[in-house]
């Protein structure tokens, strides 16, 4: 059976160079970086070239790059370990209504600690307004963090504004990236953001490898107490292989953003155009123009998102619901509900977001199997049936 | 130029058959296991056979085990999580003098946020006194954490009997088990343990691999706010290849302990043996019996370990000189401090510590290179100089 991996968004497969340069440090290549012998000198020269390649990637330096396993984690890194060491300077954390779990739940964790937590609206688009940041910045605000891209609907949020006004109001300023680091160009010098947090699985690099980006300066407690790794601020046996693999993948991303995007853009508006036109009562999720390149997203009515993926996966097509962090929830997601969409047509979301393996003809696939299965499924519906019946 | 690896406290190598498992999870196995699609799938069953074979190496429930990035994020997670989770049955937290820096500075930074902290001392083999743990324990006690086995010194503690008391005083216990756990038994229900760390790199797994077991029902604040991940206690995508190497590395340490011991314990004492009779004024570190079987510790009198790493590294010889985590600190080990080893002594710490593939040739070939090292790096020691006048 063919099968066309549609879910970008969970998880991108590996580079092939990425693997590549992986081996030799699952193999002889097995030292500690922080040993003094050569096994572990090769070991940190490896990291240290990962980081470079990583610092590249986004303009930053790469004293400024601290690796992480995970993108939730340098979330959670960056939302407790900045507030926690400002604590003093005031207890207001800023977040937007779209941010994710990883996001939301670290600033509710600090809310449990003491802290204050204002939540800035999005409109039907899930577009953040800076002015509506300006406005929940007071005197006590120590953070304000906005995501770069939303996995669950594509937008691209107004993240350099946002970082200017924030440094106009000697606010600190985390953006979570994950998203759109590898995807899109992402200069974390010119956007003016004291943090940065990016994961290597969004752009064919390995899972468990992940990074936080903090300006240099920028005062922060450690995250895993313990040992030097990280200047300290991460203690921890360094997984080698999977950041030398994050290395690789920064390093190809930067050259290949463009080439990608090229590809990738014309494929995402086919789907986005030919969706609606082919399946009736589709919604097109997100913002139109300002999203990733390789994302699509929609509701479709009167379905539940997981009886689609079910169905797609039986004729061979891979596709998400919206984030993979909570699928197995079930729950609809807090970022279709905080654009607005009804609870009820937030159940039918469906997100196609491509890998750059992904060709025209497998869109076409995508095109002509998914209206039977809508049909299908909505045969079954009793909200459709209740539709037809008042229609 | 022959090389010899004898530090496997640093991280051992990667087994050849846990290699092989880890590839597909970097090819075409590459879901996200939050995914409800067949790739998806495919990634959850993998990790959830890798958590059933890390269970059973430590006779636990699957539902007990919760993976994590190193053997510092377990200790971190457990010291925090259970401290937090419990602050308001108590606020005091018991820990040994000799525990890896990442219980100790977690512990330390709960101090921070007002908990208070007590260190149990040691004998001069690196033992702890279960008595003394008793009576550090008071009304406010709500954690103790003491190591299962000291990897500086090989020490093997009686956490068994300091679990039982911990009990009997409704205290909670957990032990820091990586350097144990893959290379002797280890039975969390027979050791009566509330929660125990582990870590992949210590017994031929990936680096980035490691778990924190908790006893059914313990309660515990999550270390990484975000998804559902790990039972909503650990979010973040899952670094499958990793927990898939450290399952397969479980089921292989599982089988082969009782091997690996019965071949690298005589090499273990035939270093303990020969050693100082190759070598004047050597002093053999932690317990001369209740050790791990593939460690040896020493101190070498008069030289520091740092030029003896360097000079054994030109002969090709990988050996440590304490904790990885902090060897380019170059401070002199808290471990040997605590164990009431002078300080100048403690800065000729050398640990060899073997791998599976050491033979007695490597051996032999060690104890043919090092004592013209120690005798070089003798004569250039004021310190060697001084004893010699004074003698």
């Amino acid at each position: 059976m063919r099968r066309i991996y549609l879910d970008h968004i969970a998880a991108t497969p590996l580079h092939p160079e990425v693997f590549e340069v992986m081996l030799p440090f699952l193999k002889d290549k097995h030292g500690n970086p922080q040993s003094l012998h050569s096994f572990g000198q090769d070991a940190l020269a490896a990291v240290e070239e990962a980081r470079e390649n990583v610092a590249q990637l986004i303009n930053a330096e790469p004293s400024e790059i601290f690796f992480t396993s995970s993108g939730s984690e340098s979330n959670n890194f960056a939302l407790k370990g900045l507030c926690l060491a400002r604590k003093n300077g005031g207890n207001h954390i800023v977040i937007s209504a779209v941010e994710h779990q990883s996001v939301l739940h670290s600033a509710k964790s600090l809310e449990k600690l003491g802290f204050s937590l204002s939540n800035v609206p999005v409109d039907r688009q899930g577009r953040v307004d800076p002015d509506d940041v300006k406005k929940a910045i007071t005197q006590d605000t120590i953070l304000v963090s906005v995501m770069l891209a939303n996995s669950e609907v594509g937008t691209i949020e107004p993240v350099g504004e946002i970082a200017r006004l924030c440094r106009e109001n000697n606010v600190f300023f985390h953006t979570d990236a994950v998203a759109a680091v590898g995807n899109i160009p992402v200069d974390a010098k010119e956007l003016g953001v004291d943090a940065l947090s990016l994961a290597g699985n969004q752009f064919y690099g390995p899972k468990g490898s992940a990074a936080l980006f903090l300006k240099r300066g920028t005062r922060i407690l450690p995250f895993i107490d313990g040992g030097i790794q990280e200047g300290g601020r991460r203690a921890g046996l360094e997984n080698v292989a999977g950041i030398v693999g994050l290395g690789k993948a920064a390093e190809i991303a930067r050259k290949e953003i463009g080439k990608r995007t090229e590809k990738l853009r014309p494929l995402r508006d086919m789907l986005i155009q030919k969706l609606p036109q082919n399946v009736e009562h589709v919604i097109l999720t997100g913002h139109p123009e300002e999203r990733l390149p390789f994302h699509t997203s929609f509701c479709i009515e009167f379905i539940e998102g997981e009886a689609m993926l079910l169905n797609l996966d039986m004729q061979g097509i891979a596709a998400s619901s919206g984030s993979a962090c909570t699928s197995r929830a079930l729950k609809a997601s807090h970022v279709l509900l905080a654009m607005g969409i009804d609870h009820a047509v937030a159940q039918g979301s469906l997100v196609f977001s491509l890998i750059e393996e992904i060709t025209s003809e497998d869109i076409e696939y995508l095109l002509e199997v998914f209206p039977p299965i809508v049909e299908r499924l909505r045969k079954m519906s009793p909200l459709y049936s209740k539709y037809l019946e008042e229609k």
